[in-house]
């Protein structure tokens, strides 16, 4: 079910995102659960059709892409693979980063390795003690001479198993900060986070920073842009990211229930033709429609430069995020036992569809934040 | 909050319905309700703006409103009064149904005067022991030389009371027909249905049809047309208008529940500073906008074409309307004991949005339509 | 559906309460919503049967109702009209308090004519700025010699308009303070508050206490006992008759919505056999024995001295009443059309259900105290 | 927080369950899933204490534990491991199957040794093609002389991997029946099936029944009676028990979650003082505890021979589980990123809670089930 509003551009574009994940993501999702990784043959792959740091400006090598159309490769990527479009939304979160804040030396030495794949990249905000309230950072950065030493531990930080670069978050001189730290910096170390119900080919891992030195020239942006520009933006995008891709996830669901209720028979019939299977696919189709739209409109407010733009993400990803937990649970629910077993890809939605209501701002702290623009709007 | 989406002339329109709906309807909601009438003011108003017949394209007299406009009109009614937005609707389910299947005899007589407000017509299909399975329709068309004799009754007709213009469906030799029928017929008699739960100022009825006669040339379309062309068109723009309304009722408890949120103090701060008050407040605003871009979606597929777009609107209706239900619920519950008073025009949106899940079609019948529909778009 | 926990005499009692409240309450509800009113008859007829301060030990004059009893009790008025349960409930309190609180003179003065019915009475905490943070109590009590002289207002009081004993809250030198004031005394004014959405029949008062002057004598219990001894007791008892009397009211929708579901024929067949009929139903019949349980359980608590009945009771208040008011939403929906019309007792038990989840501690209020409980709980 | 129903004898006897899972079965729990096994030194333990076949009478060689008290234990089993719960209800629905339907020289082969946990026992129903629908079993079973021919397939069956006794249900002459199956029997092969969501200590596996010959003597009951009775009868037992699972698993939530929030800060306070964890927690209390009343309410019918005891269980199972699924969605929610993780049983419950929707009957069938029921109380 795709929208009437998409252009004919669009349309085909969408065309093209979801032959690529039906072709070449969808059957390697399941193996990437199963064995807690993802192969780099996906992401040269994805780096060769321009999907890595994709709306990143042409003009600094990135495709460029207007960010509906960014939506719609993130659906069909979420609809095939959570870990794959995860991945995708990583390293664009820190290639927006650069984009924005780098300087030209910054940008020079990475970006375009970002987007050729040849360079994969962490995002490190969350600490063991400091999850929704990323004010409260306890990673400390400390100048010495032309140097910095940051001191902290990051905690489910995605790709850090393997990522060449982190954007990391600490505390300079009181002020909240960003740093491009490489892989190879001593004093930096990864140990992997294994066994996660969800998203468990996301390579997570627990960085420590122990007097780990880095060059001044490597703080993003200015001290104090940390949390207000650097983060807010890269989790702008990363919340537009996961929105759509959670859409995806309820389509996947969707479609799964929908083939497998018109080929299972029970009391003689397609279960199709029970009633309590229809609601359920109803609510699935309906809901999984109004988060798409949401996710669409919030597309469209980015392009035109609504004010809003912030906040209709916030709703998409919100609202997009609970109707693929839902969706989930309907999934399994209509599949009956076949719905747990290890050849059901419907499991496997359920076990990431929770995950999306947690990552990049857990449905609590989107209530409170939709309640202050709700307040606001209702005013005016 | 509005939609990205509207062109600049759709939300001048916009801007120009709300400014109607807030000076002339919504101070007369409430006394609608209470003294279970509609005032015949308010008809020459909504006529003197061509807001009757909207949708009637220009050349047979009517506004020619495109559907997305016509979308945010009825938002903006259903926003202010259900009770208008409901004869709105009727008014329009009728004038449509003589522009699309009506003789030249048939529009000339009435078109132009249900337009101007002159004619109030009523929507005549539900009968007592016929609800949602309106094909077992038990009215019955007899034929008898140049006339035609109906027998039976409908109940829970809303306009009935003074409506000069009724579109009855009956069986004629077995096949579902519409007939026009004018209030001073022999044989047709009205018994006001009163005290009702919500819409109160709807002006119910049911209508007795004891050997009622009516010339030929009143029937409406052709015989056996009645169920699958003319009430089934009507009842598309009955439920188009439903959803919008209900997206209205919803925006109108996020608006007085954000006014009083921001002013009830308990425990030394506004209610608005209470989490489980911004939960409240943050799922109203989301699902509000959710459903609107339901309903806007299914404007824009009328508009275009789309062959969705009937099940676009029955998406549309199916989700405003439970939207609606939960956000008065909330309005209520966000106002305590005000919640219950007579003054708080939240008791009525509650008791509204309680119609809205059942009229043009309830959320179980639109269950298993939408699931006949997931199942078609599923396989695609 | 009567729980297998009941003794042979407590199934007794409840099938007297069962055949009292269908012969002599369940005709006059409509009446009593429709008139806003309630008939003295029915008061004279609860005195009769010693349904007037039930739980009133037999020593100073009451029937010493056991607690599980007189929430069986609770329930059959619930089930046949919530006013009535309300109106027994409001004479509890006041006459729980007396018989608590109360001297030998001020039992003696009220509390034999509270439980012959002669006296009727109200219970003042609520102000129009007080509702759930009752410590915040404005209305003020001052002494003044032999006198004490009450200043303030309340708001949303049952059976204000007929009381003629007012049990009123207010801060007597800055401690909550519970005072006795009688109709006639000079001062105390009540102004009818009509047109609620539900309990209707409750004859609400907003109270004016202006220099009203009661002899010192009239003070319950000790300057500072006013909430947290008095109406935190009476409370108790008040939502331990809500709990009881919203299974009543989800009782009665699942008996009407049986009985309708088993006769209304649609496409064929009874509409009870429609899946999406049958799992409103069987919800119907879960939650409300569910909610039975834990109002039964409550008062299991409450007769052995239980120190968590407190919190068992508002668990049950909590549940019960959103158990109503989903079990209303579904009695509305299976009825269609006819669930919003006047005949059918669903409308006004959707309407008095949602009063349910405000009065006596609104559900926010209940979550946070629950809260606490649990967490002290699960610590043990 | 327990029951206040509890005598001092059930009272004891719950400590000493608590104490024993708490012990023996918590610390085990992750490492059953995590390999996907059941320990025989559990199996051994289970069997010490006298809790395998456990409601076997006394007479027979079982403990004759009262259905209580047998429910209390299958709350702490599943509180600490729902697949050490699930493999005593498997053993126990084969167990009760022998008392009640066994031969003598059938009870003297197996029951003995049931109990002892010398044999373990599978209960082999569901087919590919059959899951809600038992009646339609495609196993068939062919008289030849003194022998029976077993041919067909069964899926999903719990701990088939290592079972010796197999209870099978086929279609004899047209006619359900069960029958009891050795592991060695030639023709009886099983294949594992691994990699399943949840439940995954289960030992599940596919068995094939390749002509599989057993002496008639293995024919349990008489032709005719597999579903109708020993099905009927087992399912019963283990809806009873996986309801009480559920329980366990849903106070299993409340207690880690309450653990957690009064642990974990963010925005300077532990979480237990923000709004939105309290709403879960009062949620997970307060359904929790109404889904343990459901099931003693269903313990005590049985013990009482009620003569609706079936759907008193019935209702317990469909209410349970859906408050374990809930209150698992709640407690890794309120975990946030840790509830994702490895260490945190909250994500284990949360893949265990959704298959006890599932099994013993889905929440689908249940409703339809209850539906019936409602009607005929309802009527009465």
């Amino acid at each position: 079910m795709t929208l009437t509003h998409l252009t004919k551009h669009q349309s085909d574009r969408l065309g093209g995102f979801r032959a690529f994940a039906d072709e070449h993501l969808a059957p390697l999702a399941d193996g990437f659960d199963a064995e807690q990784t993802l192969s780099p043959e996906v992401v040269a792959l994805l780096a060769e059709r321009g999907y890595l740091g994709a709306t990143v400006p042409e003009a600094l090598g990135g495709a460029g892409m207007p960010m509906v159309e960014y939506g719609l490769l993130s659906e069909q990527l979420g609809r095939a693979c959570q870990t794959v479009r995860n991945f995708v939304a990583c390293q664009d979160m820190v290639a927006l980063s650069l984009a924005r804040w780098g300087t030209p030396e910054q940008r020079d030495r990475w970006l375009g390795r970002i987007v050729s794949g040849e360079v994969t990249a962490a995002f490190a905000l969350t600490e063991p003690g400091v999850g929704s309230d990323a004010k409260a950072v306890a990673t400390t950065a400390t100048r010495d001479g032309e140097e910095i030493v940051l001191r902290g531990a990051k905690k489910w930080i995605s790709f850090a198993q393997t990522a060449d670069l982190f954007l990391v978050f600490a505390s300079l001189e009181g002020q909240h900060t960003a740093f491009l730290v490489e892989r190879n910096t001593p004093g930096l170390s990864v140990e992997p986070v294994r066994g996660l119900m969800g998203l468990r080919g996301s390579l997570l891992g627990r960085i420590t920073l122990d007097d780990c030195r880095i060059p001044s020239a490597r703080l993003l942006g200015r001290a104090g842009m940390g949390l207000a520009f650097v983060a807010s933006n890269a989790l702008d995008l990363g919340r537009y990211s996961t929105a759509w891709g959670a859409v995806g996830l309820a389509q996947a669901c969707l479609e799964e229930s929908a083939r497998y209720a018109g080929r299972r028979v029970q009391y003689g019939t397609e279960i199709a033709n029970h009633q309590l299977v229809q609601q359920m696919l109803a609510d699935m189709a309906t809901d999984t429609m109004a988060a798409r739209l949401l996710c669409h409109h919030a597309g469209v407010s980015v392009e035109q430069g609504d004010p809003d733009a912030v906040h209709h993400t916030l709703m998409a990803k919100y609202r997009s995020s609970t109707v693929a937990v839902r969706a989930a649970d309907h999934a399994v629910q209509i599949h009956g036992a076949q719905g747990i077993g290890a050849e059901a890809p419907v499991q496997r939605y359920y076990r990431d569809a929770k995950v999306l209501e947690i990552i990049e701002g857990t449905s609590q702290i989107q209530q409170t934040l939709l309640s202050a623009y709700a307040m606001k709007a209702a005013r005016s």
